[in-house]
């Protein structure tokens, strides 16, 4: 029995080896196009660095030509000179990292290297079909000296053989973290358990770790970051009062409090969303919704229920419910 | 391989076993201490009916003297007449069911033989320390003529000793079904399966069937529930948009949309929420919350985050966190 595997099956112990990575500002982003306040993005970052947290994503590091200044705040592109702004050097012990959409980020022009850039972390996201270009994202980031992890989007849509591939071809790779990403919100433990476990079986040996990104469509997204955990995944996706896209993520508060490492600390994580996260949700509205719970449990993107939610029928969800079994 | 163990390794199939009881009008009224209008109750009754839900528990058959009709309303007594007002004689496939807390219940003389009422179950209520008055109103009860069913509330709480104890006291009585109760919502699923597990092991061969009733306190209700069925859980409580004490229960919606039997339908359920249940979410304050979440992680009863959202510090969560730790 590994070390690993005796603390997963007790109940009070710690495994070292996970890592809690907060993305509110880069999946929340999706909620405003990524137009945060700085005094909001640096209350997330002290609370983070207060909370003991291991990594930050900042945002997204995306192009400038798709998704322009003028539509979207710095957060969707993580500029150094924004970066700076409000983490300095960051001279402390939490990372920060961000993400690069497949066929959505200038990335070889864009991403500087690692030793003029206070990032540590790249985060590659894509779809199935997308994985030689996330590869090809993920040497260009790696050469510069980054970590790197792959987070392959939709995990509840994947057909069976192509994942097998995607994971063989991501092993051969020099990707530290490769991530389970159920983006609807739509898998529930068994699934959960069976997609780490095929993770971990083809990673076996190559050093590389499994990771958990979940949507709450279906009040699943903790439960389900705690059966990947059981199964031994080691890198945690959370957001400070679950802030993301539709239904949002797992919530942080949940998943420090549920973890027994005392460098985690729950307190700095409920002041910054008393002051800072809650107060944009009326605005934001992400969260457990009726709209988001029928599209998870339907496997479907939440695009209908955010498009329903902004309009002036929102709160009707019989009304919605009915026109999503109407397109069927 | 019994039939059961094989649909519970199965993904799409659905288990006959199975049974969902909604305990929304009975746990709700621990909100507005049982005052729910009638047209609430009749909206939830026929909701059920067209839902396919298995039982109705409409309410606490306790005592007047205790909980007097000028403070509660009649669904904290179940009276005939009452439940007659809505259910006429409840000629449908929806079983009802009243609970009786333990050393709260006049249930010699308030629960009617059943061949005189239109209640189908007793569902008996106790603390651990209660069974053998448990023990003697499940015998009353199934004298009467009723199923019956036995809650040991506080389930997180539970010395092992005395539990094993008290389901060896309960597997030589006439009682259908034992619950695994997480009234403060702290369980997590290893401990979920763990409990039901055991529960299973001392009832084999009786015929007894084991429940599962959750608190939302840690967004763990739906999932726990699922957790529960995997390890063989007959007995299925959840309510109406949640609805019950504090965090409230297990989601009906996110359980019959979970569950695969053709029988259970969801839009029923969504109607009944939006027109009756989702109006009374501000008054009535259920559902999960900080406060709540913060009980939960203790391993607390939620009477004190109940009463900090009653006060006007209401959505201050770091002087809720700050008083609780502080009294440690």
């Amino acid at each position: 029995m590994t070390e690993s595997e005796s603390a997963a099956e007790r109940w009070l112990s710690y495994r070292k080896e996970i890592k809690v990575l907060d993305a509110t500002i880069r999946d929340g982003g999706l909620m405003n196009d990524s137009k945060f306040d700085d005094d909001v993005v640096r209350a997330v970052y002290e609370a983070n660095v207060a909370a003991g947290v291991d990594y930050m994503e900042i945002g997204y590091i995306n192009s400038q030509t798709q998704f322009p200044k003028k539509d979207f705040g710095p957060w969707r592109h993580c500029r150094e000179q924004d970066l700076r702004r409000i983490v300095g050097d960051n001279d402390t012990s939490l990372k920060l990292s961000a993400m690069a959409d497949a066929e959505k980020s200038d990335y070889e022009t864009d991403i500087l290297p690692k030793d003029q850039s206070v990032l540590d972390m790249i985060r590659v996201a894509c779809y199935i079909h997308q994985i030689p270009t996330a590869i090809r994202m993920v040497e260009d980031a790696h050469n510069k000296g980054y970590e790197t992890c792959v987070n392959i989007m939709a995990g509840s849509t994947l057909a069976e053989r192509e994942l097998d591939e995607a994971l063989e071809m991501l092993a051969e790779t020099p990707v530290n973290v490769i991530y389970v990403v159920d983006s609807f919100g739509f898998l529930y433990s068994e699934q959960i358990e069976a997609l780490v476990e095929k993770h971990l079986a083809v990673l076996k040996g190559t050093g590389k770790e499994v990771g958990i990104h979940c949507h709450n469509n279906r009040q699943l997204a903790f439960a389900n970051t705690i059966q990947a955990i059981i199964k031994g995944a080691n890198y945690l996706d959370a957001s400070f009062a679950g802030l993301g896209r539709a239904a949002g993520n797992c919530q942080l508060e949940l998943l420090l409090s549920f973890l027994h490492n005392p460098n985690y600390h729950l307190r700095p994580v409920l002041a910054c969303i008393q002051e800072h996260i809650e107060p944009m949700r009326e605005k934001l509205m992400w969260g457990y919704d009726y709209p988001y719970m029928v599209t998870g449990i339907r496997n479907e993107h939440p695009r209908s229920g955010m498009a329903f939610n902004a309009s002036k029928d929102r709160g009707d969800i019989v009304k919605f419910y009915d026109s999503m079994i109407a397109e069927e």
